[in-house]
């Protein structure tokens, strides 16, 4: 008998060679059905396979990440012999899962090639090896016999692997006709997979290397019920309508042009409204919260990074020195400004009284990007961080971690993401040697994040040996309209940079003494976020921020030169207002400015215009019937004087 | 008998061989005594230089640029007598008249300097020789016995000048011992001097060549009056106490690191709260005039300025390259934003009722300066401009001008800029093959500003050949509180990028046409603004502008509380106030914040606390009693509130 312990700390016996399934079959039927693979002692295992000694044991199912990766995996050797079936002499490279669903590399011989119209082929292929149950079986092997196998197939890329391995650590998964080279874990058997799709193909190089045969990528996913496939799919259909670049466009928020450099955004006029609203909206909540602005350039001398360390660490792949024409000097492109920020605190000796000093800055940073990891807004190579640099005391910190956690909260509270988690990254408590900065500071700032998540109330994930060297940090995620994690709001503790830069305040005993650095940036980058928000509102920005808030749409021409008094009046009040003067019919007008998501639409006629009022429509074809001009402009302004300047409790 | 003609085309005869003075007592006894020069066919001659043809004359006084110049360059010569009889076997560079004044770069041989402690002996010397009333005589003299002479004298310097001189064209000026080869130019004699004063002394490389000699260069400035250079003397006194670099430091406005670079400024809370305000000051306003902000990266690819010219034209002379680690990419810093935002043009096709497009940006620039020539931020390396571009058609020029005029008109008066000329600079009507863009476009553009300057009754001063080849321009010269001119608001006409770009528009014929692009910038650059303001304000800054407006000063620690609660109710008002709550009597609170330039101090104590008063005290010492706080806070707001929010007629 060997003794099982559960995640709860209970612990079971069982007999020798008892399996993770028959584990979850001893609990229930229903537990049986749901898991897909466990964790035996900390390694993902099949459920299938004997467990031969005491283990901890966790029964992994959907939920988990590590059962959703074996399922997404059984499911690529499932494609894979469907391929096998279908496509004689096909030879395979690589087939993992990856973060939604799981792709194969494969060589579909000369002169062959795979369409999208062959998805459904390969798809009821799959849906017959389903029904056909085949168990998937491991097997240990040698070095040696794999290579035989597999050269006796023509299956050159796995020999390539193969022959890199180690020897005695081969194994083999097989269903069917189909064998693979493969460390697992698998499904015990093809019926676990319910749901199948294959979603796209693109030509991939074998081991990324550009000079060795580029290799087909199938692209699919799978799920335990047909009904979440269709809900993924309808998801990916729904991402593809809000990409932030195709509404980036519709919306003429940003454009990028070839001769000013990939990667390089250009910020159209309704793009510049819609950032500079929203870094005036985070300035004055930073305003209450004492922070203050500061601009510096965006070159730095070589010097700078030298001392922060970011030029021995990133020089070689940056963007390369500017030289200047006469004299022995060389820049570089800030790729943060923390450097410059520090230079700022040492400009002035500083006491205790000034901390903590909070330097806040819009500052554009330059970072240097292959053209082919560009995407859009959220991959680009320069960015403009909603940046600050808190100097304080040791025993400032979680106080400025509340802080910066309210700011976060009113952020995602304005901007209606109401569904994030957080995470916290500490030391790896077994290798302090590691980290820079005293095992002092680091417990103090490490128990500061913990208690000031537990006073907000804040759930959050703690993450041993996640830390970055330099100190702790918090992160936040947050999950969008369609579902999707962004990383937004880091607060990170920095022990590195004061230490580099030599950074002092005289302390109430008189004495020079360290401050601690907390690096934050709420948004991340302008650009990135307002990619997010576009992705999250589908473009249909709250009305505080949209560019456009009203566009009036008088019925005839005789009635443009009212529609323009009103958008007078409405400009008064600070309401971004625009006249539609086309000589459309109203309809048409109506439908082309829903299109551009417009919140309100306003429709002007003889009615309106001798009683002075407007025809209120809402987005959303909600009609608001009429109302005084006055009246309008007053509800609207409140509005949205009541998001840009939210109550703050300091 | 020839025949001479005056400014207000009335002719004279008078016999061959007249001189400018004689003309001058023949007019006036008063006129014979204020004249310092004459321009006789648009060349200025020595007063006592004959007239031996018909001519067109003008008599030249101190107010007269040309006038000065001649006094200053005698004044040079002056000195530099004065030194070759205190200084023997002294040899003479250069010694030209410039805008205040005049230097001599002169060699005073091995070993022997010349110091500050020097200059009243110099000075003293100077008014003896005054006092001789030496007569200044011009003399032709062929290049061979200018050599001759010259070198009998050891005179090098000179020598070397004459070498390079064309035969045929020598002359120079004598007065007592001293002979100088010189064009003049000059002064009959020594007595018209009535005021001197040797100012510094710097070293200074012959022919501004740092591997020749160095030599020393004595600046001096004389007057027709004592009471002139006592004025002057005070005005450059109270120069050096505004002195932006100074008073930015007291004010804590900016700095700069040696690590960050020379040049490249970093602007501090303070300082950055000051120019975001002039920022949004200036927005608000292009905002009624339909002006779109843009944003766009801080480097292009060089591709970008090859186009548009600046390449082959500054490439060699500015900061280089930015090369990337991996891909065959060159990226330049952007010194100017104009190709950037002709992108942005070009990302829509664009039809006539597009125009006139405003784009605007806050963009900052860098150019390559050599570090001797960089100072405090009127010569940086880096800066900001408050740039647009008007994208317009030919006919819209002068409504643009008109709309531009009355932003720059708005700016002076917000900032109390009451003395300002304007200058058109045209094209050289003799030499039209010089300019890019149609006669008829030049036409149209030219008698647009003219037009534009007549409609606002702004007298300006039109140049013939000033315009640049690209278009003709429009420039405003303010005057400071010293009477310093400063160049600021230049509006210039742009027929080249366009072309180089490509730029169309559809027009109402449905035809491709170029439009006129506009530059413009009222500020100039903020880091050049900030420091003119700095200057003609001496710090003390409009209560709307300035970064501390409020400071609290509570008589005892009794009442911190309430000064604290006293500045939030000011803060809730946007009201920018601090409180001094250091352990310091009252006295020294009010004297250091004056010395801060802080517009208003409220003192409060007993009394105000029981009554929500504060007391209070105006820049300048002036008590204004005790008042409500509510009532101040409300005075206070409705006075920047009107600052902030100008009344525009468009």
């Amino acid at each position: 008998m060997i003794k099982i312990t559960f995640p709860d700390n209970s612990v079971r016996e069982y007999e020798e060679g008892i399996t993770g399934l028959q584990i979850a079959e001893s609990i229930s039927s229903r537990l049986a059905q749901e898991v897909l693979a466990a964790s035996v002692n900390g390694e993902t295992w099949d459920l299938t396979r004997p467990i031969s000694e005491d283990a901890a044991i966790q029964l992994l199912k959907w939920e988990d990440t590590e059962g959703k990766h074996a399922y997404w995996h059984s499911s690529a050797h499932l494609m894979a012999e469907a391929l096998q079936a279908l496509y004689p002499g096909i030879k395979f490279g690589i087939g993992p899962a990856i973060e939604n669903g799981f792709y194969y590399d494969v060589d579909p011989g000369e002169g062959v090639s795979i369409k999208e119209s062959d998805f459904p082929a390969i798809e009821k292929k799959m849906m017959e090896l389903i029904a056909a149950k085949e168990e998937i079986r491991r097997k240990n092997i040698s070095k040696a016999d794999a290579i035989k196998m597999f050269s006796d197939r023509n299956e050159n890329y796995k020999v390539e692997l193969i022959s890199e391995l180690e020897d005695g650590t081969i194994t083999t998964y097989t269903q069917g006709d189909f064998t693979d080279l493969c460390r697992g874990p698998h499904l015990p058997n093809t019926s676990y997979i319910k749901s199948v799709k294959v979603l796209s193909v693109a030509g991939a190089y074998w081991r990324g290397d550009e000079k060795r045969p580029q290799l087909t990528r199938l692209y699919g996913i799978t799920f335990p019920k047909k009904k979440m496939l269709d809900e993924y799919l309808e998801m990916i259909e729904e991402a593809k309508k809000r990409d932030h670049r195709k509404i980036g466009k519709e919306l003429e928020l940003f454009t990028f042009s070839q001769v000013v450099g990939a990667g390089l955004p250009l910020w159209l006029p309704k793009g510049t409204q819609l950032r500079l609203k929203l870094e005036e909206f985070l300035k004055k909540i930073q305003q209450q919260f004492e922070y203050e602005q500061v601009i510096t350039p965006h070159i730095g001398g070589k010097q700078l990074y030298v001392t922060s360390g970011h030029y021995a660490k990133y020089g070689k792949d940056s963007f390369q020195p500017i030289r200047t024409p006469e004299e022995d000097e060389e820049f570089l492109l800030k790729p943060m400004n923390c450097p410059h920020h520090c230079e700022i605190y040492k400009a002035f000796p500083r006491s205790y009284k000034d901390l903590p000093l909070r330097l806040a800055e819009f500052g554009t940073v330059y970072r240097y990007e292959q053209s082919g990891e560009l995407h859009g807004l959220t991959r680009v190579r320069g960015f403009t961080q909603d940046d600050a640099h808190i100097f304080c005391m040791p025993e400032q910190v979680k106080d400025e971690f509340l802080k910066v956690m309210d700011i976060i909260f009113i952020i995602f509270k304005a901007l209606d993401f109401k569904d994030f988690e957080a995470q916290i990254s500490l030391r790896d408590p077994e290798n302090k040697e590691k980290y820079i900065g005293t095992d002092e500071n680091w417990d103090k700032a490490e128990r500061a994040i913990l208690e000031a998540c537990e006073e907000k109330g804040m759930k959050a994930r703690v993450e041993l040996g996640e830390a970055a060297f330099y100190g702790p940090k918090l992160d936040f995620m947050v999950k969008d309209a369609l579902g999707r994690r962004w990383q937004l709001g880091t607060i990170q503790v920095d022990y590195n940079l004061p230490d580099r830069f030599e950074l002092e305040y005289t302390g109430a005993d008189n004495q020079k003494h360290r401050p601690v650095m907390i690096h934050r940036a709420p948004f991340g980058s302008m650009e990135r976020f307002v990619a997010v928000l576009i992705e999250h509102t589908a473009g249909k920005f709250p009305l505080w921020l949209t560019p456009t808030q009203v566009v009036i749409l008088p019925v005839s021409e005789k009635f443009n030169d009212y529609a323009y008094s009103v958008a007078r009046t409405l400009k008064m009040q600070d309401i971004r207002a625009e006249v539609d003067d086309r000589n459309e019919k109203v309809g048409r007008k109506i439908r082309d400015n829903e299109l551009r998501r417009t919140p309100y639409l306003l429709i002007v006629g003889e009615k309106e215009a001798e009683n002075e009022e407007v025809s209120v429509r809402k987005q959303g074809g909600i009609d608001q019937g009429s109302e005084k001009l006055t009246t309008f402009a007053h509800r609207i302004k409140q509005e949205v004087d009541e998001m840009m300047n939210p109550q703050v409790n300091i």
